[in-house]
C-alpha cells in the first residue's frame, strides 16, 4: 500500500459486507468507473470478498470476487484492507464495524441509524486504532453535503441548517400539493411504485430524517451526537387544506429536518414546515433532497441532488472511499476527524434544546362559530402571550354549519408560550376541535 | 508548527496580500469565527503582515498587524507560513505567488484569471516545492464547488458542468426578465447600485466566467487548463424579446459555462442558453451563483449560493486556509493535488473540442416575409443539413412591414451544421437580416 511509483499502480483490497442495491451499486460504480477512480487516486481498487446473507439465485461463479455468507469472515479478513458496510440495521452492524476497526481497518458506512445513535463510541474506537470511519453515504445520498459542512463551511459559525432529507416524504408531499391530493392515497402509490418501502414508517414518522438532522447537528456545530434529543413529527397530519392555505399565503409545506444555532443552544428538530414559495428549497420536489446551510460569512448556500438510489449512494460510498485511500499512508494523527474538529478540542458542550424552548414562527388553523367577538377574544389570548400577528385571514368560502376556518401566521414565538396560547384558544366555547399548527420557517 | 498537544496550542502566520473587500473580509472572519477555526484547525490563526499599495487614511496604528505596501515583503518574509493572495490581476501576482512558493510558504489565492490562464506552471513550482496553491474562492465564491469537484464527485465520470458563475451577468438577465428592461438600462442601473464594476466588460463578455469554467472543467475532466481554447460570447446581444419568445416556449434564459464530455473530447463553451423554466438552475436569480454537475453515477446535483462579495468569498479563502493548516504536518507527496488526480496519471489528453464540433440543440428566430413557401423553404434548408425540427411558432401579432417573426427549437445538432444552415437561411430573399440563434440545454 505503498504511493504508486513510476508506472507501476499498486492494489488496495475491498471488503464490502451486504449486496443488496447499494451494494451492487458500489460495484457497478468501481468497474465502470475504474479508469477515472484510479486516476484520481492513485491505486487500482479490486473488490476482493463481498457478504451476503443469501447467495441463492446468484451466479456467484461469474462475479469476480468471493461471495461469502458470513459478514464478519470481511470484517476479519487480513487480506481486505477497507471495509464497505452495507448491512444497515443497529446489530450485527456495529459489531461488524467493530470487528473490521479492531483488525487494523478503515471502514466506509452508509448506516445513518447505527451512525446517529452509535456513532460516538465507533468514532472512539476508529480514533483509537488510528483508522478512519466515514459516512458521507449516511446523508443526502449523492449530495457530498458531509464534506461540505465539514471541509466547504469551514470558515463559517454555522447559524443554520434545513434540509429535505427523506425523499419518500417529500415525494409524498410533492404529490398532495401539485395534484391536491390525500396523504394516504399518495402513500399507497408511491409503495406500489417502490418509492415508498413496505413499512414505510421511518420514512412517515420522521425518524429517518431525525437519524439524519442528528449527523448533520454534530457536524454543523461539533456536538456530540444526540439522536435521542431530537424533537419529531411526520407527515401523516398533513392535509391538502394545510397545503393550499401555505400556498395562497405564499408558502410550500415541506419536511425539513433543523438545527438551529441559538445564544444558549442548539434546536434539533425534524417536522413539516412552510418555506416561502420563491426559496430555491421550495423548488426541490420529488424524490430530490437538498440542504440549506446558513453561514455567518458565507450566509445562504443549498445543496441538491438524489438523496436514495443504487448509484447516487454508490457514488457518496465510492467518493469516502477515494478519500480513504488518498489518505492511505497518513498517521492517525494526520488523518481529519469524523466531524472535522481538532482532538484537542473535540466536542462543544452547547446544550441540545428541549422543546419548550424553542422559537418559531407558526401557522395556526382553527374552526371558529362565526359570530361577532371571536376574532378579539383569539388576539387577545395571542398577545397574553407575547405572540405577535403576521396575518389573519378567515376562509368564510368553507363555512361549514355555521362554522369558519381562521388561518393566523404568527411571527417567531417561544414554543412553551405558543403551547400555553394553544391550550387556552381550543378551551374557548367558540373554537371548535383542535388547533393545527405548523412550524414557519422564513427561509430565503 | 507541531500537532498541538494538551491544551497549548501552536499559531500559524498568516500573510495578505491585498486588502481591498475581500482582504478585509477575510480579516473579519478570522477574527470574528477564531474560536470555531481554531477549534477545526487546532491552531490559532494570526495575520503577521498585510500588503496593500496604499494605507493613507487608514490608522494602521489600529490594526493588529503589520501594515506594509511592498507585496514581495510579505510573500519573502521568513515569519510567514501561509500566503493569501489577493492582488488581482497577473502581474506581479504571478511573481508574488512564485516568490511565496519559493520560499516555501503554502499559498491561497482567489485569482481566477490568473488560475485559468498561468495555473499550470504555478501548480508545477508547487508541487516541486511540496507546497499547496489552492483557489476554493476563484469559482463561484462562497459555495465549496472546487472541493466538491474535486472530491465529492470524484466516484463519477463528469458528463457536464453547468454553471451560472458571474453573478453581474445573471443579475442583469433576471432584471430583463422580471420587468421585461433593456440590456444597456439594467446595467446602467447595476453599475449605479455597485452590482456592476465601473468597467463591466470581462461581466458582460463572457471572460470572466470563461475563466472560471477553464477552471471548473480542468477539474472534472482532468485536463490541463486551456483558457485559449474557450468558446466565449456574452450576453450584450440578448434583447427583452429573446427573454420573452424563450418564456413563451417554457424556457428561462440564463448565461451559463458549459464543460461537455463527448466521446471525442470536452466542449467548453460560454454563452447565453435556454434552460428549461422547471429546472431548478432557472430559479437562481439576482447575483446568487449555481453549479450544476452531471455525474455517471450521482446523476445530476446542483451547488448554490452567494458568488462574491466580501465575507461569501472570505468564507472560500479561509477554508482553503483551514484545509491547509491541517495539512501543515503533511509530506508532499501524501497532499492531494491541486485538481485531485494522482500524480502517475496526471493531465488527461482528451482533446478541448474547437466550435464547429460542438452538439448543441437551438433557438432560432429568422424575420420573414408572411407569405405562401416560405415556412417550406426554411425547412427544406434545415432537414437537408440534417436539422431536425421540435417546435416551430410564428409571431403573427408582433407582424411589422410585412415580416413576422419566426421562432425554431431545433433537436441537438453539430454547430457546423448549424453554421451552414444560417448562412443558406439567412440568403432566403424572404429572410430579412440576420439569424437570431441561441444555444438550448435541456437540463433536468
Amino acid at each position: 500500500m505503498n504511493q504508486p511509483t513510476g508506472n507501476t499502480v499498486k492494489s488496495v483490497a475491498i471488503g464490502i459486507i451486504g449486496y443488496g442495491t447499494v451494494g451492487q451499486g458500489v460495484v457497478e460504480v468501481l468497474q465502470k468507473n475504474a479508469r477515472e477512480i484510479e486516476r484520481r487516486c492513485g491505486y487500482h481498487l479490486q473488490v476482493k470478498s463481498v457478504a451476503r446473507r443469501d447467495w441463492s439465485g446468484t451466479d456467484t461463479s461469474a462475479l469476480p470476487f468471493t461471495c461469502v455468507t458470513d459478514p464478519f469472515a470481511v470484517a476479519g479478513d487480513p487480506a481486505v484492507d477497507i471495509v464497505i458496510e452495507l448491512a444497515g440495521g443497529e446489530h450485527p452492524a456495529r459489531e461488524l464495524i467493530e470487528t473490521a476497526l479492531k483488525n487494523g481497518k478503515h471502514v466506509i458506512t452508509a448506516n445513518k441509524a447505527l451512525i446517529a445513535k452509535h456513532g460516538e463510541a465507533l468514532f472512539a474506537l476508529a480514533r483509537e486504532k488510528g483508522r478512519e470511519l466515514t459516512f458521507e453515504a449516511a446523508v443526502a445520498g449523492g449530495i457530498p453535503v458531509i464534506k461540505v459542512l465539514r471541509e466547504g463551511m469551514s470558515a463559517n459559525e454555522v447559524k443554520r441548517v434545513a434540509g429535505i432529507i427523506n425523499g419518500t416524504s417529500n415525494y409524498i408531499l410533492t404529490e398532495m400539493a401539485q395534484k391536491g391530493r390525500d396523504f394516504a392515497d399518495v402513500l399507497k402509490e408511491a409503495q406500489a411504485l417502490g418509492y415508498a418501502e413496505a413499512d414505510p414508517s421511518f420514512d412517515i414518522n420522521g425518524t429517518d430524517a431525525a437519524h439524519k438532522i442528528t449527523i448533520l447537528a454534530s457536524i454543523a456545530f461539533g456536538i456530540p451526537l444526540q439522536f435521542d434529543s431530537v424533537y419529531i413529527e411526520g407527515i401523516d397530519a398533513l392535509t391538502p387544506e394545510d397545503i393550499q392555505d401555505a400556498a395562497e399565503l405564499g408558502y410550500s409545506i415541506k419536511h425539513l429536518g433543523l438545527a438551529v444555532r441559538r445564544d444558549n443552544g442548539v434546536e434539533i428538530r425534524v417536522h413539516p414546515t412552510l418555506v416561502p414559495q420563491n426559496a430555491l428549497i421550495a423548488s426541490v420536489n420529488g424524490v430530490m433532497n437538498a440542504v440549506q446551510v446558513q453561514g455567518n460569512a458565507v450566509g445562504n448556500s443549498l445543496y441538491y441532488g438524489p438523496g436514495a438510489g443504487k448509484l447516487p449512494t454508490a457514488s457518496a460510498v465510492v467518493a469516502d472511499l477515494i478519500d480513504v485511500v488518498r489518505e492511505l499512508n497518513l498517521k492517525g494523527e494526520d488523518r481529519l476527524t469524523e466531524f472535522g474538529y481538532s482532538e484537542v478540542h473535540d466536542r462543544s458542550s452547547l446544550p441540545v434544546l428541549p422543546a419548550e424552548a424553542f422559537h418559531s414562527a407558526y401557522y395556526l388553523r382553527l374552526t371558529v362559530a362565526d359570530r361577532a367577538g371571536v376574532l378579539a377574544d383569539i388576539t387577545r389570548i395571542l398577545a397574553d402571550n407575547s405572540i405577535s400577528i403576521n396575518s389573519v385571514s378567515q376562509k368564510n368560502h368553507r363555512k361549514n354549519n355555521g362554522h369558519i376556518p381562521l388561518v393566523l401566521l404568527t411571527e417567531v414565538v417561544n414554543e412553551a408560550q405558543m403551547n400555553r396560547a394553544c391550550e387556552q384558544l381550543a378551551a374557548l366555547p367558540a373554537v371548535s376541535g383542535a388547533v393545527k399548527r405548523i412550524r414557519v420557517e422564513n427561509i430565503e
